[in-house]
């Protein structure tokens, strides 16, 4: 059992992209886990465009993030929670406030780059 | 892509306890998903014990809880998260408030019943 904080976080640039948008795994395949779990950070106004190679669930800690896919778009804020399945094409946008997410992704996003 | 928030939420008293904890299961095997995803609402000074039988992701949205594991105690509160791995025996508890939770399992949490 392990509780992690957004205040242990080590943020890195989100790979592959040049916006400022950055995340921090926290427990992963290092740890024995089966999914990797961490934290995001989206300055305001950042753009995020990408093919999700995982599925991924991202829960909103803080601020809001637009979230467009196949079916349409969403904007979620503290408390609310966005799966993004495998294969599809999403858009994630931040706006004035950025925000900070925590995700969980099967398997390990890392693995699937 | 879907977002999912505790107001859509039809909780049920989670199974195999006799506490006042309850559980909403929003996406999962159903939808094509590796993992369960759902809502947890714990009413105050309310005591689950478990030993695990998936990994539980398990993200505070509202109020604090004290989870007992193999390797000591911790208390989270909003935006924090606790991870929970299969075959851990573990105690989670609610305070005065009461808490509400986000979690993510996998695998399918209520194929391991």
């Amino acid at each position: 059992m392990r509780k992690i904080t957004v205040s242990q976080a080590r943020f890195q640039r989100s790979p592959d992209q040049e916006a400022d948008i950055f995340t921090a795994d926290m427990i992963g395949r290092d740890d024995g886990a089966p999914v990797t779990i961490g934290f995001g950070r989206y300055e305001p106004h950042q753009e995020l465009n990408e093919t999700m190679r995982v599925d991924d669930v991202m829960m909103v800690i803080a601020g809001h993030l637009t979230v467009t896919g196949a079916n349409g778009t969403v904007t979620a804020g503290p408390g609310e929670v966005v799966h993004m399945p495998k294969g599809e094409r999403i858009q994630i946008r931040s706006h004035e406030h950025g925000a900070t997410t925590a995700y969980v992704t099967y398997p390990h996003w890392t693995d699937a780059r």
